[in-house]
C-alpha cells in the first residue's frame, strides 16, 4: 500500500471504493453517539484536512477515542462519497494506526483554538502545523516555483551571488561582521586599529546586502541572469516590512534600458500571480475569507491591469495638484513616500504603477544619469495595496559618466576597480531590478507582517531557533 | 526588430534569409584579405558562438576591422547557411554597430588565449567571459532549476531555514559569529565575558552550519519540504573540496525511513543528471574534450544504473578481503576514508552504492539507532568518480531513546527544547539527506576544484568580490 497525500485523494485521483493510506496529523476529532469518529487529518499537501471515519468495529477504538489535535495517525481505509457537508469525499478506515501521541494535549501549544499570529509567532517550530502558516508555506512555495520557472523559460541563468564579502562598497544600508576572531582578545595593529589580517578572510568581512554588483559581472557575459537568495540589513527597524534577514530576486539584462525590466517587472508580476490563482485556489480561499477580502480581486486586478508608465515629475505634479493634505509635504526633489504612492496607484490611477526617472540626488550612484543631467533612469512599481514592490534602474554604462559620479559622490575609483572593469571592457547598456520575497509573499496572502511569511524571522533581539 | 538569443539563431529557430539581431561579445575575430570578416559572436545563452560575417561594403568596416576580443557589437543581419566546417548557420550582416569598446586590447584580462584555471579565478569578475566558466555557469542553473523541478513535481514544499542563528545547538564544525559591536569597544558582563546581549539580535548568533534541524520542523507538519540555500564552515580546510560558504539541498520527508531517502537520493540523481545530459548537450561535450573525457559516460552510467544497498558492516568485510594495501587500516568501528569509498564504488562494485547503516560512534545525535544498538540508520551516497556525493539518515523519532542518546553525549535536553517538541507533540518517522551543491556541479561538469563552480569563492584568506 503505498501513500497517498491528502491532496490527491481530495482531487478525486483515487476512484470510490479504491482503498488508500493516508499519513497525517490530527486535527480535530469528534466522535458520534453512534459509535464512529470523525477525524479531520491533514499532512500539509493542501489546505483541507481528509475527513477519516473510523467505525467502533475497529480493534483499537478504544485508542482513537483517545486522540487528540496533533496526534500523528496512519490511516487505510476505503475512498467513499461523503455525506457530510463540506467534502466530496471522505476515508472509511479499516485500519487506524497512532503513529505519535501528543503529550499532554491540555498543554500542547498548537491546541485547536485560534491563536493570536503573535502567539504562533512565540512557537515558530510548531506554527507551521497551523492553517495560516500552512497556507503561507504552500503559497512561499509556489511563488519561489514561478519565479524560477519564469526566468528559466525566457533564458535567464540563475546565479548565486555571494553572501560574504570583504567588498565594501555597497553603502546601502547597516552591515553584519562576520568573524571568527576572539571577542575577549581582538588583535589591534600598530596603529590601534583591530587587525582584521588575523581574520577568517584576512579583511573585514560582512554579509550582503544586494546582489547587484556582483551580478552585475554575469550579466555582461550571460546576458540574462538573476539572483534568487538571502540578504542582511543590521537595521534597528522594528516594523511589519523589515526583516535583519529577507529573500531577494534581481535579474539583470544586458542591452536593456528601463523600458526593457519595466516590461520584465509587469511580465514576472503577472505570471507569479496567475500561477498562485491556479495553483493556490485553496489557501486563497482561506487568505480572502480569513485574512483580507481583497486578497484575491487585487492580484486579479493586476493580472488584468496594463500597468501605467508616470514619470517623477508628472507625479509630482499630480500629487501637488491633488488637494490632498500629505502629511509629508510634496516638492520637485523629494523621495516619495508611501502616502504619495499609493494615493498615485490606488486614487489617481487605480492599477500598478511604473514610476520612473526619479531625481538623482534622491537615487544610488550606480544608476544611469539621463540627458536632462538632473534625473537618473530609475524606477519604482507601485501596487494598489502595498506601494512600492520593486524597485530597479538603468545602469551607468558609460565609464566617463559613472567617474564623473564616482567624484561627485566622493566614493573612490579605487574601491570600485571590479565594477569599472565591467565599463571598460565591451561595456553593455544594461538593467535591472529588487523584488522582496517576504514582502511579495505578504501581498499575495494579505498577511500583514513579513515575519509571518519567512519560516524563522530575524529581527532586532531576535534569531531563535 | 526584436532581439534573437546566439542560441535560438543556432537552433534554427529563425529561418534561413529572414533578418536577425543578435547582440553580444566578440569571442574572436578573423579578417580575410578578400575584403570581409569573420566574428564569433557570444552572448551566453549556449556554448557556441555564432559566426557574423562583415562584409567591407559595410560603412563602419575601418571600425570592424579594430574590433578585439571582449568588445560588444549589435548586428542584423541575414541568416544563412554556412560554408565554413563547424557551424551549419552564419549571419551576414547588414549592420554591424560596435557598443562598448575594449580599453587597450593588450592588457585586456580575458584575451584570447587559453588562460590557467587559477588565473581565472583571480579575475573572477571577468572569467564568466570564458568558455568554461560561460559552461560552468549554464550547468550550474541548469542543476538548480532541475532540482526545484524535482522537487516541486513530487509535492515537496521549499523551506528557506534561516542564515543566521542563536541556536548553539549543531555542533558540526566550526562556525562564523555575526555581530554588530563595536569590535574596538566590546562590552562586558560583570563576570568578564562577552555581553551579547548588547548584540543586535541580545544572542551570541552565528551562520547557519545546515538547515536541517530547522527544515524537521517543517516536515513534521507539511510531510515533504527541502531546503536549498548557502552554508558556512570557517574551517580552515584550504582543498579542493572545501568552501567557506557553500549551497546545500536538504530533503526531509516525515512517514519515511532510511530506505524512503535512499530511493530519493537515487531518483532526484538520476532526474538532475538526465536533464543535463538532455538540456545542456553543448556544454558537455565541451567538458568531455576539454576537463574530463569520463564527464558524460560516468553520468549516463549512474542514469542506467541500479544504485547499489550495502550494510557499512558488509563493506569493511570486503575492504578487509579485498588484499588491498589502504593507506587506512580497515576495522569495524572506523570511519571511511574516500579510498575505501572509492574502492567499493569504482572496483568492487561499479557503480553508484548507498552504503547505510554505520556505527552510531562515528554518526550525529540525531541518526536513529537501529535494533543493535550499534549501529544508526544514517547512508551515503557513493559515486564512481567522486566517493560521497550525498549523506542523509534517519532521525531519532523516539523522545526516551533521543533523551537517551543526548545523556550519553552529554548534550543539555534544554539546549534541544524546541527540537525535542517535535518528538513530544504527534512525532513520526521522518529522515533526509544533504547534498552539497558544489561538488554536485564538480561532478557532472569534471572541474576538479569547487572554487570554479561557484561565482565568487570564499576560501581562508578570500572573500574579494
Amino acid at each position: 500500500m503505498t501513500n497517498a497525500p491528502v491532496a490527491d485523494v481530495l482531487a478525486g485521483k483515487h476512484p470510490v471504493a479504491s482503498t488508500v493510506q493516508v499519513q497525517g496529523w490530527v486535527r480535530t476529532k469528534r466522535d458520534s453517539k453512534a459509535g464512529l469518529s470523525f477525524i479531520a487529518l491533514h499532512d500539509g499537501s493542501c489546505f483541507d484536512p481528509v475527513q477519516v471515519v473510523a467505525l467502533n468495529s475497529l480493534a483499537n477504538y478504544e485508542d482513537i477515542l483517545r486522540l487528540t489535535t496533533g496526534c500523528s495517525v496512519r490511516a487505510t481505509g476505503v475512498v467513499k462519497q461523503s455525506e457530510g457537508a463540506g467534502q466530496a469525499l471522505e476515508i472509511e478506515a479499516t485500519n487506524l494506526e497512532v503513529v505519535g501521541w501528543v503529550e499532554n494535549p491540555d498543554t500542547y501549544p498548537m491546541a485547536a483554538k485560534r491563536h493570536s499570529i503573535e502567539y504562533l509567532r512565540e512557537h515558530a517550530h510548531l506554527r507551521p502545523r497551523t492553517n495560516i502558516i500552512g497556507a503561507v508555506t504552500r503559497v512561499r512555495n509556489c511563488l519561489s516555483q514561478a519565479i524560477h520557472r519564469f526566468f528559466h523559460e525566457q533564458g535567464y541563468c540563475w546565479i548565486s551571488t555571494p553572501i560574504l564579502t570583504a567588498s565594501d562598497t555597497e553603502g546601502a544600508g547597516e552591515m553584519f561582521r562576520v568573524s571568527t576572531l576572539d571577542m575577549m582578545n581582538i588583535p589591534t595593529t600598530d596603529e590601534g586599529k583591530v587587525d582584521y589580517s588575523q581574520d577568517f578572510f584576512g579583511k573585514e568581512t560582512f554579509l550582503t546586502v544586494s546582489g547587484q554588483l556582483n551580478v552585475e559581472t554575469y550579466c555582461t557575459a550571460m546576458s540574462k541572469v538573476y539572483t534568487f537568495g538571502p540578504t542582511f540589513r543590521a537595521e534597528n527597524s522594528n516594523t511589519s516590512r523589515h526583516l535583519a534577514e529577507f529573500w531577494m530576486i534581481e535579474p539583470e539584462v544586458a542591452f536593456a534600458d528601463l523600458s526593457t525590466i519595466a516590461q520584465l517587472a509587469e511580465d514576472l508580476l503577472k505570471y507569479v500571480f496567475k500561477a498562485v490563482l491556479t495553483e493556490r485556489a485553496d489557501d486563497m480561499a482561506f487568505f480572502q475569507q480569513r485574512v483580507n477580502k481583497d486578497v484575491i480581486s487585487r492580484m486579479q486586478s493586476v493580472v488584468d491591469s496594463d500597468f501605467v508608465r508616470m514619470d517623477y515629475s508628472e507625479a509630482i505634479e499630480i500629487l501637488q495638484k491633488s488637494g490632498k493634505r500629505f502629511e509629508f509635504p510634496v516638492e520637485w526633489g523629494v523621495d516619495l513616500s508611501s502616502e504619495h504612492e499609493r494615493y498615485i496607484a490606488e486614487e489617481h490611477v487605480g492599477a500598478p504603477v511604473i514610476m520612473q526617472n526619479y531625481p538623482k540626488d534622491i537615487k544610488a550612484f550606480y544608476m544611469r544619469i539621463n540627458d536632462d543631467e538632473k534625473t537618473v533612469a530609475a524606477m519604482d512599481v507601485l501596487a494598489p495595496g502595498i506601494g512600492e514592490i520593486i524597485g530597479g534602474s538603468q545602469r551607468e554604462e558609460r565609464l566617463d559618466v559613472f567617474d564623473r559620479r564616482l567624484a561627485e559622490m566622493k566614493l573612490s575609483a579605487e574601491d570600485y576597480a571590479w565594477y569599472r572593469d565591467l565599463r571598460k571592457y565591451g561595456t553593455v547598456p544594461h538593467a535591472g531590478f529588487g523584488l522582496g520575497f517576504e514582502r511579495l509573499v505578504a501581498y499575495v496572502t494579505g498577511v500583514q507582517n513579513v515575519r509571518d511569511v519567512i519560516p524563522f524571522p530575524r529581527t532586532p533581539g531576535n534569531a531563535n531557533y
